[in-house]
């Protein structure tokens, strides 16, 4: 019996409105076994880095008939995360293997449903990657633009939010698909990471904008084929007025809507009946099965620096709130990780 | 030459807000030669049925890049009809033919552009149904309800203005496709044909509810997975509320709306994303390739007496402004059919 101290960020209550810090704690006198009971088909690992993503707002709120459980207040937060196998109860996995999946904001956890893991294959990439490219956000963007917006050659692509984790991705598929792409972020920074790192053509700060609808005709005098949509509200409105004929909405996040307590009207739907829009929801575990297929076209895209990938990381499990509350403001430049440890 | 008069109701300008009688007015002065000139590629039609839909409001109003013009101010308005062709200069049609397409509201029309009009084989049944099941309306329901929404058994389906030219076919659809079925409309007497004619499962009054949301969770205690979208506003708020996993939004029009300066805003659009909802508008011009699969279908059906279809026919051309502003009040009872001439 090796007992030691597991160290753990807690949801303290349910949230109403911005999260803050002082909605979770650190509890420091959690303890854990690192050997599973005999019999179990649970994992334990040693969680190395944890993935902060604004789907995590909406499990910060009690439960209304959502597609993600509700965490529960106090208890760890969970979410996903990269981690090392400790002890292994299911034929699967075996000490000294590396995971991404779901697990706990702590520093080990049991994972009770293994199955849901993935084997990491590819370690000559940064671990801190499964996380963001090589995990959930990566297969986002792939089936988000792929799978649901069928790019073609020439088409013009709006991003919203499109430094972030999904988005600076999104941005850099549509120029392999030969697109047009245009990204909004909220500070000149990540404007700047648009242009001259992401390979976006046009990329603007709409906190600078005064009237969206007129900026986006500006930068699609033609209009926009394909929206990836991360943020909602306004700037919906604003894309729908600017959409072409048979163009095709990604609906991946809306992340101005996620605090307020009554969501941004959006007035003007009618332009999806007009011009053929189509607006399609989706939950990127419904595209899990293409995970081989992304990975194949993604790694040698990666290694031959045909893509980058910009983290936000920082450092401490103490660290893991400020970083999840700063999504909302957009404090974050990029992908947002927490490094728990390096191995 | 044979010059004859030719009545004509002409819009006398852009219309904002519900569009008025007084917005037309009746031109008594205009006549028409009956033979068209030597080389002339256009065909000459008597009008027999003029088809009142809701998409002519758009029309009326100055265009914003709409997808279909506006009407031009001083000349008589144009829509769907069914006609008598009088002279032809066009290889596909002689003196004789019935047609049903876009035409003028006037007695006689020249029709520039005789490629778009279908011609009736089927003269068995009403002609004014070219105007409804025949028709673009009928066209609509198929392609809206089968091609968008992809029906399976068991599912269940919300339809609005359902006892409209479209609504009480996409009914009848979902029923032969073993559907469950629910529609609303606006008045008592619509709610019973729903329900006793149409085969409706269960209908309501939208007018005598209070809470849309509570309305629809009444009637769909397990969701909605498939919504044909007719109105718009409030009630697609409602329904998204209501919407199952992978539901699907055949957005088809928004009448609701037409007549309102500023939309009413949608706020809940995140169930799209939470939900996996595909919204998808459409203009059923597009599937007009499918028109001989779907006579396949319907004709039979008609035959059989497996389907029905309800109109609300007014005599003379006369009525034909009053008849086309009652669609905005909800005042016809099944499509709205104008008789100009019955033979």
């Amino acid at each position: 019996m090796e007992q030691v101290k597991n160290k753990q960020i807690v949801l303290k209550h349910y949230v109403n409105g911005f999260p803050k810090e002082s909605h979770m704690l650190i509890n420091d006198s959690a303890t854990i076994n690192l050997k599973l009971p005999e019999g179990s088909n649970a994992v334990l690992v040693k969680n190395l880095y944890l993935s902060c993503d604004p789907y995590m707002r909406g499990r910060m709120s009690e439960s209304k008939e959502s597609y993600v459980d509700s965490f529960t207040p106090g208890s760890p937060i969970t979410g996903y995360g990269v981690a090392k196998v400790i002890d292994s109860g299911h034929s699967n996995f075996k000490k000294g293997d590396l995971v991404w999946g779901g697990t706990g904001w702590e520093e080990y956890s049991i994972i009770n449903a293994p199955e849901t893991l993935f084997k990491i294959e590819h370690t000559d990439v940064p671990l801190s990657y499964y996380t963001g490219i090589l995990g959930m956000p990566g297969m986002t963007a792939y089936a988000g633009f792929y799978e649901i917006c069928a790019p073609e050659k020439g088409e013009y692509v709006f991003v919203s939010a499109a430094s972030g984790a999904v988005g600076q991705l999104v941005g850099q598929f549509a120029k392999l698909s030969g697109c047009y792409v245009v990204g909004s972020a909220g500070t000149k920074e990540k404007v700047d990471l648009l242009k001259n790192k992401f390979g976006y053509d046009e990329a603007f700060n709409y906190k600078e904008e005064q009237d969206l609808d007129a900026t986006l005709k500006r930068y699609f005098p033609n209009g926009i084929d394909i929206y990836f949509e991360n943020v909602g509200g306004k700037m919906l409105e604003a894309v729908l007025s600017n959409m072409r004929v048979n163009g095709r909405i990604s609906a991946c996040g809306m992340i101005s809507q996620y605090n307020l307590e009554q969501g941004d009207g959006v007035r003007n739907l009618f332009h999806i009946i007009t011009k053929s829009i189509r607006m399609q929801g989706f939950i990127v575990t419904q595209y899990y099965h293409l995970y081989p297929k992304y990975m194949e076209m993604i790694i040698p895209l990666i290694k031959q620096g045909k893509i980058c990938y910009i983290e936000d990381t920082v450092e401490e499990l103490e660290s893991a709130p400020a970083a999840l509350v700063g999504l909302f403001s957009g404090r974050n430049v990029g992908k947002q990780v927490v490094v728990v440890a390096r191995e």
